[in-house]
């Protein structure tokens, strides 16, 4: 991988910046023979022995995204678009700001030619088998019915690169498996799906499909997906605590549940968010990785990986090919 | 309880209609001293001792609501709701088709003077505390924003009659909790949520607060109600599978896993959509429980219950306040 451009990381975003970004970078390199650049303020990050690009703000969590890209530009969110866009940098990956990352990428980087609007592929652990990607899981609150068709072909795309899976079986979530049910959005997208190329579009899939292997790609708009990603996080997150409470509710289930934790750790590994490295944003003209704000360095490695993968892949070739404008 | 009105229970609606329906009605009156009457084709309803009222007619799972409701003059469902409408039932409950249970009772009950739209309260569990009303859960998949403020005040009303909750927060389901957070019409709702009358709102929630003990009523639209109601259902399942296939991977994990069993059932009792009884249409003008297509006999009577104690509670009666236009 000696020859990739390196992978720009924002080494200033997120709830563990940037003590567990430097680690999750430096063990990237390290482990993975990744190339990483570090962007941010350089004097804040430690030792670490990797190259840096120097930007002197910071977006802030919480702070308004379109007004944050316009007012900061010597932040590390849009100085990892400019390095993707001067050809300095082959990703950029943040646990920053959502939607500093997104206007980033989108203000510098550009749309890919043809494509209406971005969205973020997040992928939805499914235990024992492959996640199933859903989007777009907060881009767009408010969507038309034919950028949801735009994401169905972006999110086959993805999802053939990144799980290697080909023809992947794309389902509009609606309510109610019949063609027709849901609300006048759902319905005018499904008739457009029905027809639309490049796509194995099967038809309506409803919430309680999303974590099974009925469905590969999951098509909705930015304000359901987000919605549900969340919704699907707080309820691993509700049950695992429940787990936990119930052994602890009698002495004598100790030694029990003691001797199931690894089998408990590894089923709690594969729905954890961590594990597949964070979002994909689709759309825009180069690799854009979001990860969750409460990345550890563990969650920084794998979307590190992630994005040197979908560089190497050329992702973005294949989405530029897939969203032609037809002539 | 005896001088109470019977429960009009739809005898054919469910995937284990009649056998589980019946079986459920019996033992709610034997066990809980509940009048119920059995509504459907009464001859084939075997031994039951009940009080019945004669319908031949059905209208399917699957089949076409608003259509079947005026196609089926003489179906179990309207035939339920007509009881009530004529004051022989206190209250309906099917776990048959939804949109012909919410069309007939609609169109048999009418509306709550003042009700722009009937939706549908559904409890949300969560371990170890009460369960989150989650409404609309998908009586109209298009909404308005006043809807959603009606959903609000109606929702607060029910959550306080059923789990004695006083002054029940109200949170607006949207991706971000600051205001201003969300698409047009959450936006918009937000706004009008603010200085509605007759609710605690506490703004905007997300996904992951609503199997928490952060909020007690969400409110949205029935689109998302219901992908997010059937996504928390999947989550569950999926990851009770998930539980038993991790502890099924060993041999020598089993004395452990039957140690543990006892709170692991305990676990998913609370869990479990059934426990609840299923759910409620707020703004008809009577009690009408509508309980999920897969209800057991112990889903019956969970139900029956609730239905009895929201008849004795006068919900209709506190709706109709709650609602009543302003002069």
């Amino acid at each position: 991988m000696n020859d990739m451009l390196p992978i720009a990381v924002d080494a200033m975003g997120g709830d563990k910046a940037p003590g567990e970004i430097v680690a999750g970078a430096v063990k990237a390199h390290n482990d993975h023979g990744i190339p990483v650049v570090l962007v941010g303020r350089t004097a804040e990050l430690g030792d670490h022995g990797l190259p840096t690009i120097e930007a002197s703000e910071v977006i802030e969590m919480d702070e308004d995204a379109a007004g944050g890209v316009r007012r900061k530009k010597d932040s590390s969110l849009v100085r990892c678009a400019e390095a993707v866009r001067d050809e300095k940098a082959s990703a950029m990956l943040s646990a920053g700001n959502t939607g500093a990352t997104m206007a980033s990428a989108l203000f510098r980087m550009g749309r890919i030619k043809g494509v209406n609007r971005p969205a973020i592929a997040t992928p939805i652990p499914v235990p024992g088998a492959r996640p199933t990607v859903l989007l777009d899981a907060g881009a767009n609150a408010d969507v038309q019915a034919d950028w949801l068709v735009q994401f169905a072909q972006m999110g086959s795309v993805y999802t053939t690169k990144r799980f290697g899976i080909e023809n992947p079986r794309v389902g509009l979530l609606s309510i109610g498996e019949e063609a027709g049910k849901g609300d006048i959005l759902r319905k005018e997208a499904f008739e457009l799906l029905t027809v639309a190329p490049g796509i194995n579009f099967v038809g309506n899939v409803e919430g309680r499909d999303i974590m099974t292997t009925h469905v590969d790609v999951v098509v909705t708009d930015g304000f359901t997906g987000n919605v549900v990603l969340k919704a699907l996080e707080g309820a691993v997150k509700t049950i695992v605590k429940g787990l936990l409470a119930a052994f602890a509710s009698k002495p004598e289930y100790k030694e029990h549940s003691d001797a199931l934790l690894p089998a408990l750790l590894e089923l709690y590994a594969t729905l954890d968010p961590e594990t597949y490295g964070g979002a994909m944003l689709l759309g825009v003209d180069g690799v854009c990785i979001i990860s969750h704000g409460s990345s550890s360095s563990i969650a920084m490695v794998n979307a590190i990986k992630v994005g040197a993968d979908m560089v190497q892949a050329d992702l973005v070739g294949a989405l530029r090919a897939a969203l032609k404008p037809a002539e």
